[in-house]
């Protein structure tokens, strides 16, 4: 079974070097700009009914270039920007200076703490969520993504490297189901959709942990099966804590009267908002499971405990009364009549036999054996 | 007593197949057009108020000629054609877009994890819930079933073969009661008045179980119980999860202002939201009691183990003591004046039941004996 | 103390008789009219201002005949006609098709497992509760009331013989307060307000059981008292269902503007809605203190556990060391040098009383005697 | 420490001496008109900007002059009749006649088991809290205190002899802050908050109880102390079903639009409403900490029967097997060639003394001892 | 690990020297007006968008011009003046005074247990949040800060000297961000701004000695970690209270048209809003959290026990019965055949070994050793 380590000390920001910052800002390292980033991993993918172009971007003028001709909208084809690690501020600064977004959605897509939800701007559409994928080493990934939507541009920051769109990019290239036909608003939703997807699969994983935990912990009641239990309910509620406003998200986008999500997108909006119910279903039922192995492996102690008491009572109860019966006999006194008989010895093995055979029958009726 | 088992295998979607395909499409399989199909049921019954006709479907081409007609409407009369078992899916594929469904419901029908909703695409009305029944061999049987509504037809698809609606179909052919007088909304409405039923009956047999299994945990607080217990809380929070949602989709109809939904069937809508308000109140009763069976089964537990500990304490505590005096008399030193005199011996018995009714009156006033 | 069984039995409604009837219809005993009818009291109360008369009526014609004289409301006084015992289905058929009920109504009233709710039908208002109360013999019966207000008349249905309503007929024959001078719904504001009194009766017993309860627990913590503590609790749950909707009720009963209940009576609806809130505090604050008497149970028997446990860990810890010692000088070795002298056997009392006082002091002490 | 005594007995109405009472009516004891009142306190308090005057009425001509002048309007003065104990029924009914007081709220004066709750009655305003304070006897007192709000007057019925608004009477006299300078809605507020004031009160010394019963248990983990901490734990459910209508009453002064609470009354009454969500926060907050202290005790108790069971445990597993080797060489054996040995007697010493100190290294390793 | 003691004593308002105050009015030493304070720092920034003044007031005259010169705006710059400590009454009333602030608002800036909360009163806004942050010496204070908003102007009055504000201080004499370009609301947001900052450091801080603390009780599950815990836990609860109403605010903010809140200084309330949601969920996580540690806990007590007791009763059911067999052969009568023969005590030996060895097996079989 794979084991989750609980992920506490991912609970809070890190915001000791910010604090100081005006708000809407980033660290002075956003201001070094270089030609070229490392870390960082930008894919341009460019698409319409027709044509598809994906390139890797290396460096900034091709960003900058690449943002241009978005803003001037001189085709009528989607660009999908996509950057990959948040390693480089100065990018994301430069991305948002060139689009005109508001400093703070800056701050937003640098600070890895979101909750996810969604901001109308007019001119573009900022949302952020929680993306969760299981490695191949069976290692729970917790990572951000933002997204900014435009008329027709999809620009999307995720924390690592390492994603769960590839999907997507395969469905582009070969042209299956509607993407191609649809606008960026559709990109996005494919990419929140196979989001949600991954939420089932992480959770079909934990669920199996619980399955494989509740039947360890009913055969060997040991103390790391009930701290890895503990761990599972946290990694239960640490998904809940980004699958709740993901789905108030999916709610707010339907009420949302923006035109840069189409009334014909919006009904696939409104069915992944159904997924998002069901992975908050499952969640608390998960978690009802949880619960109820905790409770059942309580009653499980105290029943062994009632054994093993039971074994103890039983063995001093017959034994405590005859050995004393030998200790009587035992006695040094010069004058114990019994002593000196022929039949004493046998009477009282016969004494300690019935009171042995009346123990076990007393106990064989409490149902102790 | 019959012993359901935790179903928390079926809590998630097995959608690992499905990742990759675009959103509203079914898996290819969906694609291979058979002319016959082996492991589904279709039937077909076509009624008004004075005719009836029941056939078993074989063919597409039979499907095809019915949908047809359906969608002319050359007749007045009402079409029911109700699919058991999801097997094949080019079947819903190929009913689907005859009747102009849009795909997401397409895909919908064909993942059997869907939560209770009610959607309404202006010519027709699709819904699904979960129908859950108790086969012969007192099994409980967790299904999915959609509805699509249309005017003059009400097409079902069941997740598996075998159904609950035999009352209604036996109805329909001896015209007992309104249900041949009305349309097809009111069809749709019986249907879902009998799954309701249903939901009353596995309730009430899962409360037996409950009832049996407090007396036995009651007489005899074997782990065995207490899993089965958690087992019974696990399906009856399971069912809860089906019938939550089931009302909120009756709250809706009420709200939904269709065309499709007449005026005089909405009463019975009505009262069929009633009862599923009283599934709800049963379903949480139940789970107040099963909590307090468990908490009533610990409390005997914790008992047993005062009672256990009594034993050993009231006779450790007589007998340690007096063990203790005959080891006394039991050394061997020399000078031990007390062995000599006639009088000792006796005189230690004494001693030693004076000891002994000392205990058991001190115990007695403690009530522990 | 009274004793109250659970009544999980009466959880659920025994519909599968029912199942495979059209809604809206009754068992085909309904259909078998007789002219007599045995296990029914139909009583007939008809009054205005200045005249009463009350009569009970025994023959289907006599009721036939009266519910004619309403329908043509010749008259301006008030008829009650309180229907006791719904053995005789034929009869509710009978009544609700003279005054044009809807047969869901019809069904509603027959089934006694309804939720408290009011249904207005323009012409009449459908209301259903539960009336609880406490006979001679100390039982809590739980009872379903309908009732069918109409312009001039009030008809009650009552699930069994037996009431609560007697001090409502006297107050109208003896001209008691305003009941007379009031129109129909008045009247039953009247007998919805006896029907909550009587739920602080039965409140106030179920407390009482409690203080008892809560005594004797705490003097003998035996499992047949937490049996009854726990069934208590669900009592008050199984009652809390009923007050809720109920409360609910009286709010819906604020809102519907249906002439059938004068402005003039809603003030006096709106101070019943108080006593139901008043009911609903009262059932949570006594399901807290069952919670709390169980809690203080549970502590009471760890309690006793631990004095239990401290009185065998206090005389063996003193006796096993000393025992050690006797045993010690029980050996039979040849050359045990301590045997021979004079003063071995005064000096091994001594280290063993110093023993035995050390430990008393050190559990002195530890606060353990 | 001061012991809050459980208030169960209070939970309910004894409204079984009223049932058979029309709705709206008193006690036929209210009919009974003395011209004198031995066990009522009634003041008197009539002042505007300039003048003040205090007087004791002790007949009831004088309370009917008084009413009457009210009625008349005759001068701008504010009159306050402050009504202490409610044993004069009669009392009561008339003055809710002279003043057109609807018998419901005759009735709901009557009975001390109001809900908080404020009524709008075009020409007077009806209000009801509980008033609690702690005595000078350490005793916490419940009490209903109605109040009739009208344009120039205000009525006060208090349960008890025996309040807490000395201090605005005294402030009243002293013309001190702005009171006198105000209408009656304001002298009502004014009381209000003096009984606001008296929760926080009342709340803090339940709260210093608290600390104490911690520390108390922390030292002596007795069900005597537990006891007390659920009746603490009960007071406070108690008092917060006292605070939360409070609460919602002057939520509803806010919406409720009446010419007889001014403009610039309500933003005191603003400043109330915050009052009470403090006082309901520290409820909150108190329940919570009684639940720590429950946990924490339980968990004490736990911790000591460790505790006790390792001392039993080190104790038996040290003398138990020495106890058996010389019980060995306490056998009669004619042939046991060790007993003949000189070196035997010190060398079972030796083996003796290997085992103890074997087994208290491995109970310090363990960290038992 | 940093100890956080309980902050009950803390949890109520000291307002037993306010009993007898008229509402509004601060106690008799407010009007004691000296024209030097000592106990108070108050500090007066100036600044626009070129300029920028710093000074500390230090006569009361100072602060009279000062408002003065407010009130007459007589320059565009900003004015804040920042009073730290809340000793001197006078002074607050004094400002207060000079700015025709409410007098509930004097009193609410005076009393240091105000819920979180926004009042908006035309010319200006009365704001009051709770300020925590932690010392050097690691130690949790909890501070109330009010907030007067005016077109031009914003006092803040702190209760205890020290804050958290020195960034924004910096931040606006080095004209660093934003700040210095805006308006007043823009300065109070920032100050909420890293006001809410610091609960993100609190909470982090409170996050690593829980982390300690989870690791401590797994080694050595001992009452004061569990006392920590629980101390801990209401520690987080506490800050609950503060939080929840702060954010509450926030949300009030934003539907307050004021105009003293500038369309596009809201924004970036909205954005503190979100970290206000942040700060909840976190606790709530916390607190989540920390239940799990203290169940584990005392999973780990009853885990322990249960060891413990298999010792004790192993080593009891090996050694009693061969214990008993000892005795035995201890006894004295004359005619024991047994005693006689060579082989006999080989023999007991041998039988004592098989006894122990059968033990061993069972014990081995159940997983006990």
């Amino acid at each position: 079974m794979q084991r989750y380590m609980p992920r506490r000390k991912k609970l809070f920001i890190n915001k000791h070097s910010d604090i100081g910052m005006p708000p809407g800002s980033l660290p002075d390292s956003a201001n070094n700009v270089n030609q070229e980033f490392l870390n960082v991993v930008i894919t341009n993918i460019n698409y319409d009914q027709n044509t598809f172009k994906k390139e890797t971007l290396l460096h900034y003028q091709q960003i900058e270039t690449e943002l241009e001709s978005i803003k001037q909208s001189s085709d009528q084809s989607i660009h999908w920007i996509d950057i990959e690690s948040l390693e480089d501020l100065s990018l994301v600064k430069m991305i948002c200076e060139k689009l005109d977004v508001h400093p703070l959605i800056m701050e937003d897509i640098a600070h890895t703490h979101q909750r996810p939800k969604i901001e109308d701007w007019d001119n573009h559409i900022y949302l952020v969520v929680k993306m969760i994928y299981i490695t191949n080493t069976k290692e729970i990934i917790h990572e951000q993504v933002s997204f900014i939507l435009g008329k027709n541009y999809l620009i999307s920051f995720q924390e690592q490297k390492g994603d769960v769109f590839n999907i997507i990019r395969k469905r582009l290239e070969a042209n299956k189901g509607r993407v191609r036909r649809m606008q960026a608003d559709y990109l996005m939703y494919s990419l929140l959709d196979v989001i949600a997807d991954n939420y089932f699969l992480v959770l079909d994983s934990i669920n199996e942990s619980l399955i494989t935990l509740e039947e360890q912990i009913s055969i060997n009641n040991e103390m790391h099966y009930i701290k890895e239990l503990q761990s599972l309910k946290q990694e239960i509620l640490f998904i809940r804590r980004f699958a709740l406003p993901f789905k108030e998200m999916l709610i707010a986008i339907m009420k949302e009267e923006s035109d840069l999500i189409r009334e014909d997108t919006l009904v696939f909006f409104k069915d992944l908002q159904d997924h998002t119910i069901q992975i908050l279903d499952s969640i608390d039922m998960m978690r009802e499971i949880s619960l109820s192995i905790f409770d059942t492996s309580r009653s499980a102690m105290n029943n062994k405990m009632n054994e093993i008491m039971r074994l103890l009572t039983v063995v001093s109860t017959i034994f405590i009364p005859i050995t004393f019966i030998v200790g009587v006999y035992g006695m040094n006194f010069k004058y114990m009549p019994e002593l000196e008989t022929h039949w004493a010895y046998p009477a009282v093995w016969g004494l300690m036999l019935t009171i042995v055979i009346g123990m076990l029958v007393y106990f064989k009726r409490k149902k102790w054996l």
